[in-house]
């Protein structure tokens, strides 16, 4: 039995665009000669819908698509995912559902059982066994998370996908052990905050992977159940080569399914938007953004050059916009009020701020999304300020911790030097006051990112960190900044997921004694 | 039987607090001979949680105490919520509990049975079932939403209960008519966006109200089951009351559950800021107050006199920052890259966010918290700046359609002019370029309220809200801005919630060609 693979990137309710793609490959696959094409998880519709999920209209045209993807479907069998109603007659329920399409006829369908708490809004989960008989065999399948069925006799497992990226852990989750060949198709592509990273394989009897389609592009791969394969000897790409992939398809989606063209951001001469600018230049190209550069008086002069090299070795414009005299016009208007009182945050803030709306104004006035460069350690610290740092459509870095975007950086300038070296090695500060340093005020990022990925990636407490060989004041204020800062994650603006635990999936009460 | 009601207000965590104010209670229900007090869901550790629940020294507090509450009710049964670890030894999960006490002793414990979907990401359900028999007494305990059981002799049921406040909602959803008496126990109080509402009951076997408690307010009232009452024939608040209410005490809670004790917010002469300060005027006392007055070139005179005109009659300190030498700064530092371009949305932006600035700059310089003031209909259709209009730590309206707005400042006005009349007669404006007026861009208020409440409250499709009588081009108009605008909603601060269907509730996907 020929079985093919179609590992493909969906845009969400872009039915006609989604049609397309599937019908494509279902013609390939019928070209290939090819008795079954198997597609990701909520293929027609696209991932992740929320609430459109309860438009009924939006049901609706899914269930036409599939039936005309049905019509297109004679001479081969497809197996594909999307929404269905459940068959209980007194309240609208739906099935994260694979539908198994033989000769233009939608035979079967299984429902995913294993719903994560997200999905427990939309759909219910089903119980009945998926296992079914076609063509002599035994086939299980299985929907996201599922396991295949414990039942003696299956031939081959199928699972269908939308495998969410996640850096730095185990890659191979639902890899199980099983004792007959396992095919797992997934969709990539990026949606805003959700990114999917494809990866799509097949592994044989003896939990060998024989088929490997590539991380974050378009796959189609024909598995022979009748054919040995060999088991694949190749080294996966490095845990930053992928992150740094993942994160360039994110923003490339991010615009194309957006119809946005062009970018900007704020350019400080420091390493998260030189990285920012580093990978929005790959996605959409250098030719497209435009970015400021907005020294104060506290910038030295550092910043300017290596913003400057930066934007040079990349071939992006840039315009230098000293932001003094509005800051000193700003003061001026507000000294009725402040009159003499000392420099302190608000004077730090505002300087930050005018920064965001100069952004903002650039943004506006010529179309180009700004992109935020706060990175996810400042962002858990609340390090940076709202309405300045803050702004932005889309956060590139904000669930990459300070250290990764360090090696990012040095994984950008792999070949050559793009990122000016200086940026990489100078310590890192945000230059709102005379000689400001981050450390000032934060403990070091290396120290800071392993106390944070223990808190909030893998759910520490507080003295199993101090256990771990921390200082216990340094794990103290780390986890009181955490709390603290939660009204800023509030409204910060979606970042692409590529953790195992980004901040929008956590929920922390703003007032709380505890 | 005499069974004290205890009506109280929690602050999250706060479990010193928490403790005093429930030991406080059972005092009191000792000393007037109650044989039973009954507290509310949730009463021990604050409603809600979140992630809290997710941290195991936050649920080993409850327990503790849980317990020393326990070692207080001699002479007393006790009745009261908090969540509590399942009997499951291979995996930690909660229920969302009432726990019975006796004499010192935990004798019973009901748990929840239909659980938010909120609630799913942190408790399991239970489906045992909750009677037991007391004093020859056979009694039904629910929390939150749950039925009563549905069995032969049940003499009483209780429902303990964290209720939330829901503007023009029935109010009395769980009332079933059953056919034994029936308490309801609810906390009150604000919790940031969270509102509960109070307002306790006792009904008879008849399903006639025949003891209730205020709204927003605490409570302590004595049930003696033994005694006959007659049926309550006192007429209910007005809606706007509840409404009214409902605000002052979620920004009341805001600021003293958060130890904040000073506010500032942008007066600009229109109805929302108006009403907003009124609001908090009320809630934290107009000496807490500093508003400011940042009038545009584009601004009116009454914008300055009507403003001036409600801090007087409020007798709150303001301070005039007219915005023009900043915005014309800007504007010049901008002008080697806008060069000659026409004004657009981008010089009307960043007049909003200079204001913006301004007033964070008095927040962060002076200690006083941002008030938000927009309001439910702007912030559906996206009629109001980023880094703006949206900044503020608690949006005080953002649950409020714009006409509740004008019903709230002629409840605020009921029996002197508190807030000027031209402020509620003049059309709105956001006075950002000559002669703006909202309906410019905007359906007329009454319009637009009613076609939002018919697709946000009611989830009605565009079809069905143009069968009922509303222009197509409107309605396609409204929901075509309100999808455009999630962008800005994710990055607004959190709004009080006091709505059937708050946006913090939904979730469209940012991208979505549907």
């Amino acid at each position: 039995m020929k079985i093919a693979i179609a590992q493909q990137n969906y845009s969400i309710g872009d039915f006609g665009k989604n049609a397309t793609k599937i019908s494509k490959a279902i013609f390939e696959a019928k070209q290939k000669n090819a008795d079954l094409i198997v597609f990701p998880e909520m293929c027609i519709c696209g991932s992740f819908p929320f609430d459109l999920l309860q438009k009924e209209d939006f049901i609706e045209t899914t269930m036409q698509v599939l039936q005309r993807i049905a019509t297109e479907s004679f001479g081969i069998a497809v197996l594909l995912g999307c929404p269905t109603y459940s068959e209980d007659e007194n309240e609208t329920k739906l099935y994260n559902s694979a539908i198994f399409i033989e000769n233009g006829v939608l035979t079967r369908r299984f429902n995913k059982k294993n719903l994560s708490h997200l999905e427990t809004k939309y759909f219910i989960s089903d119980t009945e066994k998926n296992v079914f008989e076609w063509k002599n065999k035994k086939i299980a399948v299985c929907v996201g998370n599922d396991k295949p069925e414990k039942e003696d006799g299956i031939s081959l497992a199928i699972n269908i996908a939308a495998k969410s990226f996640k850096h730095k852990e185990c890659q191979c989750n639902n890899i199980a052990k099983n004792s007959f060949p396992t095919i797992y198709v997934s969709q990539f592509g990026g949606n805003t905050e959700v990114l999917y990273e494809g990866h799509s394989s097949v592994y044989n009897a003896d939990g060998e992977k024989i088929i490997e389609l590539p991380y974050f592009e378009e796959g189609f791969e024909i598995y022979d159940t009748e054919k040995t394969y060999e088991p694949i000897k190749t080294s996966a790409p490095s845990e930053i080569q992928l992150l740094h992939d993942a994160l360039v398809l994110g923003l490339k989606d991010y615009f194309e399914k957006n119809n946005f063209k062009t970018a900007t951001l704020g350019l400080s001469g420091g390493i998260d938007s030189a990285v920012v600018l580093s990978l929005a230049a790959e996605a959409i190209g250098s030719e497209n953004i435009r970015v400021l550069l907005l020294p104060s008086e506290f910038s030295t002069s550092h910043s300017i050059t290596d913003a400057e090299g930066l934007a040079k070795n990349l071939g992006v414009q840039y315009d230098i916009v000293p932001i003094k005299s509005i800051y000193t016009e700003s003061l001026s208007s507000l000294s009725p009020l402040f009159q003499n009182l000392p420099f302190s945050l608000a004077e730090e803030n505002l300087q930050a701020r005018i920064r965001g709306i100069l952004l903002m104004a650039v943004s506006n006035k010529f179309g180009n999304i700004l992109l935020n460069t706060s990175n996810k350690s400042e962002v858990a610290v609340g390090y940076g300020t709202l309405y300045g740092d803050t702004n932005g459509s889309i956060s590139v870095l904000g669930d990459v911790y300070k250290t990764d975007v360090f090696n990012l950086a040095r994984y950008i300038n792999r070949d050559k030097e793009i990122i000016p070296i200086n940026t990489i090695l100078k310590p890192p500060s945000a230059e709102l006051h005379p000689d400001q340093k981050d450390s000032d005020s934060l403990p070091d990022y290396d120290t800071l990112d392993k106390i944070l990925y223990q808190y909030v990636e893998c759910g520490k407490s507080e003295n199993a960190i101090v256990e771990m060989g921390f200082s216990k004041e340094t794990v103290a204020k780390t986890i009181s900044l955490l709390k603290r800062c939660e009204y800023k994650r509030k409204q910060c603006c979606p970042a692409i997921r590529v953790s195992q635990k980004p901040f929008a999936e956590t929920a922390i009460p703003l007032i709380a004694k505890f």
